[in-house]
């Protein structure tokens, strides 16, 4: 089955740069990556802040392992990274994604 | 109970065909779309390209019929559909997602 | 573990406001709002506009605490709030989420 994995970043190159290794090592499908608003405490203080969102498609097999990977490289200290499995895929996607890194994939 | 459904489109005008059917065809109970980067590997090379995202409002009962019914209707060869079921929502949301498609509604 | 929350606001100004409040009543670790079109059925018509989408981040143990709240101060009478649980996130972000309202936080 798909998931789906969340996780904001600086700007679109840090995001793309996230998505390109992980596409190397056959742990994600593609990523969809959108300019955000976002607004968050520091320090008690509220805060607004531009960065880039990407979501990445993944096989729910691999769900932790990009995570994980995903972690290793990103750019932020603390990042937010969330992952989800899905309950229902197109068969073309479920097939697609489910053949992440297979031999001849 | 409430489930979402994500899925890119070449541009806004694909996306929002799809999600007029969807709605018409009592399948959905709306559509958000935005501009999105995506990355992806074809045939060993990570290419960059423009879509649409489409996020999908449905219910738990409807998501596979709309997942199928999408996949039926997107233009892409090999789609990417990936639809879950959530686990909290506001009680008018469930309500009128819950609605979808009855008598009356 | 990690929850995310999709909810719809007319702009941004409002979609900012409903992060603030959560924030400062520690139901969310923040939010991420991007601008998106929609389309939906208004009395048998399909109708489309501009909104702001805003993707919260949250423990799951305060998920429906944090969706109720929200459709209190949401200032849609018939917000579409959906929010679901993950399955997996970075350990830095499950650590900093699940702090949220913890003395010393």
């Amino acid at each position: 089955m798909t998931a789906l994995i969340w996780s904001p970043f600086a700007n679109k190159e840090q995001a793309g740069d996230a998505a390109t290794t992980l596409l190397r090592e056959n742990l994600i499908g593609c990523a969809n990556m959108m300019p955000i608003d976002s607004v968050f405490q520091w320090q008690g203080e509220i805060e607004q802040g531009q960065e880039c969102g990407a979501l990445f498609k993944t096989s729910a097999d691999l769900l932790d392992q990009a995570v994980c990977r995903l972690e290793e490289i990103h750019p932020y200290e603390t990042p937010a990274i969330a992952g989800w499995k899905c309950d229902s895929a197109a068969a073309a996607t479920a097939a697609w994604l489910g053949s992440i890194g297979q031999p001849g994939e």
